[in-house]
């Protein structure tokens, strides 16, 4: 993966080619590599996957700290469970894989692989409760799913497995899983704002809940290619798989009653891809500190004769940054010259860049450069690491500053078809009012390149038209977008 | 799952019983629960999994300071590179699940679901490697595999699906293979030993060896039930997949060579299987202080009309010690006496329980008592968190040497077939001089209730006689034992 490191500097791709740009992107900054031979199924490599271990791990101490218990479910469901609630299986038994074999054996049983785990989960859940002091039930797992996908697959984006943290709830009555929905939606953001990713939390319409849900909100976060990116949803299950499932418990009078469940999934290879997507700029990878595996490099400029007291230098600071927790790299390969050290830690988007050379050495000072926006900054010895997290502080705000004008510039309103079918083919999110007819959501998809994705679940939206579609009394306010 | 708390304790089962023993820890402790209803796969509950969260953490960690870059490959091999290395397919071949359908269509490729992942992860590794100067190469993954087992399924020590973490390097030469193999095999040591665990480091027979293998090192660790429970194996797989996998390079010389590759396996479940089977006793698990999930529970003793007194006593020796980074958990549940909840967090294999009442408030000092061994101590209030912390190592010093004792004590020389079957009833690790051949190896599976499981890696052992089969000049001392 290495090769000849002045000719790659020239590949370099402007990012406003994101297709081509991402791809290369996935590749040199060893985050994915798409060529396993089996469609739809990546493989995330060395630097990806470490920060895909800190984004999860941000959500799972969330989790923690709102008594999900950490579980492991099995990765196989069997028929007869998948097949127990009608509208989960209508949703999903066209897009899962059939394990029918093993060994020399045909199954009697034919297995699922699961495409998310309501029915792996919830007939152990009935186990779990018998009476209303049992509630709630909270558990949490991280682990990959599986979908038979037929659209187009794209790396981290849409995979036929996606690796994700699940969130299964059961609870005595409807208004503690009401409750617990707004603790779900709570965490999610928390991560999400903690990556600087701005999004718009959408309550899904009727036809595209999740299937099996009263009803589903997701957070769609914008994408450069003008799709909207679903990156977490959080769904109200109701009594549907409590009745399919028989989830009952002997409640405070001594009744038979039925427990309510909710469910929530975060995908983190959309929300990596996101992190890339937004952040990024034609140089690479551009990270938030909290989730960059590496935080500060420190390139070391060697003059002929002097290597040692640069190389010395630069590892007294590489102590000092690590002493203080701050993640460290010294780059002291001597095949690469700093201009290669530059273009690939660039690449990796590591947030600071430190240079140390002979004179920073004698003036017990180093040069800091930011990569969010390259700009440098002379710092003494001893305001080093204060410094530097200054600077991460200041990287983020800038990052999540940009990453919020950015969605508040993609966002516009329309009050008539052609105008939702000019901004759609901007590849704008664009506001309609809308009737909240599904016949008037389906002639809009019929006739303009997006979708009708939701209605705000933050904030009350009150329409201020006719409906952009029928033109009949518009109900709610409803945001159309192209997806993946 | 809470239920009548009193009518429990009647259920303690004594360890002696071990089969049943187990069963009753595992599903009181929430460690798994094995009615999952597809045989051979179990559900890791909220205190299992976060034990087992922390035994990956710790290996995880030593894999990141050694230069292993996580990744995550997909759980599905195709057909054509799961048959390329013959000897692995011939070992792996009867024992995988197959998926054949997606959706609706029956898949022109079948896919296998991972057993282990060589075959998923060198042709990626042969993509990697162009250069000598990309050597080595080195990823880690925490993932489950699945193995259709034929033997009898035991939740955590057997199943078809089992949580691991599997290391796969490749390097330039077959030294530099060897040198790997050092460092896997004092990582997994270095967990295996903060665990507390004793256990023997064999290199297996060359008929029990990894399929694909050159040679095959493992740790097998002693069972209750006198079996041995192998936790963790490291192989030299030579060049054998290198060759498979066309992973050829251009080495210094400007010549193609082939990489050599190690890989090696720490499962999880036997490695909790086996903390939970050598620490535990009568009253339930017993935790190295390091994996606890909690290691200290606060119990207020309440007397009436004092509540308040010790539970606000109990309150701030809870935020103490928390400030401290101990994992603490103050159970003021009024809905349970004392004795319930001694019962439960004994059960759960707290380290250190705290008791509080209001004499101890008014004295500002508290009770500990150790799990390990029940030892009651009274400590003042400003002495709590170092009193806690010079515990907790007396705990893991305790059940290390324990652990040890017993390990040595299972231990037993056989110089004939008779002592040797004598020692396999009384299920005990027996060490025999053997001269090498696999067909006395055969003979004594045959006549024994044990098997060779291999000769000491870590130390030379020289045999003191004649082949206990065949009496033919020894070349090894071989240990035997029942195996699971």
């Amino acid at each position: 993966m290495t090769g000849n490191k002045s000719s790659k500097k020239k590949e370099l791709i402007a990012k406003d080619n994101f297709t081509e740009w991402y791809d290369n992107v996935l590749l040199e900054a060893k985050v994915a590599d798409d060529r396993y031979p089996v469609k739809g199924f990546t493989v995330y490599t060395g630097w990806g996957m470490s920060i895909a271990r800190r984004i999860i791990g941000m959500l799972e101490e969330r989790l923690d700290n709102t008594d999900h218990d950490p579980m492991q479910f099995p990765v196989v469901i069997p028929q007869s469970s998948f097949q127990k609630e009608e509208d989960h299986i209508a949703g999903f038994s066209g897009e899962v894989f059939w394990i029918t074999h093993a060994g020399e054996n045909e199954l009697e049983n034919k297995l699922v692989l699961r495409p998310t785990s309501e029915t792996a989960i919830y007939p152990m859940f009935k186990l779990w409760m018998r009476s209303h002091q049992d509630f709630p039930i909270r558990m949490q797992q991280t682990c990959n799913v599986y979908r038979y996908e037929t659209k187009a697959t794209r790396p981290l984006y849409r995979g036929r497995e996606f690796l994700w943290n699940e969130g299964h709830t059961a609870h005595a009555t409807y208004e503690d899983a009401e409750e617990q929905i707004k603790i779900a939606l709570r965490i999610y953001s928390e991560v999400y704002d903690a990556l600087g990713l701005s999004y718009i939390m959408l309550k899904r319409p009727v036809f595209d809940k999740f299937a099996g849900a009263d009803y589903s909100v997701a957070f769609d976060t914008w994408n450069p290619d003008g799709k909207v990116n679903q990156i977490g949803t959080v769904h109200q299950l109701g009594y549907n798989f409590g009745e399919a499932f028989e989830q009952t418990f002997e409640d405070e009078n001594g009744e038979q009653a039925t427990a309510a469940n909710t469910c929530y999934g975060m995908g983190f290879g959309r929300t990596l891809a996101a992190t890339i997507a937004h952040h990024g700029d034609n140089n690479g990878l551009v990270l938030p500190p909290k989730v960059a595996p590496k935080q500060v490099v420190i390139v070391p400029i060697l003059f002929r004769g002097k290597e040692e007291i640069a190389v010395g230098y630069a590892k007294e600071l590489e102590a000092k940054l690590k002493e203080a927790g701050i993640r460290v790299v010294l780059d002291s390969d001597n095949r690469t010259s700093p201009g290669d050290k530059y273009y690939k830690w660039e690449m990796y988007g590591v947030p600071l860049r430190l240079e140390v050379g002979p004179r920073e050495a004698q003036n017990k000072n180093a040069t800091l450069v930011r990569r969010d926006n390259f700009e440098k900054v002379q710092v003494d010895e001893e305001k080093l690491v204060e410094k530097v997290n200054e600077l991460f502080e200041a990287i983020f705000e800038n990052l999540k500053a940009k990453d919020k004008a950015k969605l508040d510039s993609l966002v516009k309103d329309a009050y008539d078809m052609d105008q939702l079918e000019a901004y759609m083919e901007a590849r704008l999110i664009v506001k309609v009012n809308w009737c909240g007819d599904a016949e008037c959501a389906m002639n809009i998809k019929d006739q303009v390149s997006g979708e009708i994705r939701g209605t705000r679940w933050d904030v009350e939206e009150e329409p201020t038209g006719s409906c952009v579609f029928c033109k009949d009394e518009a109900k709610y306010v409803a945001y159309v977008s192209r997806t993946y």
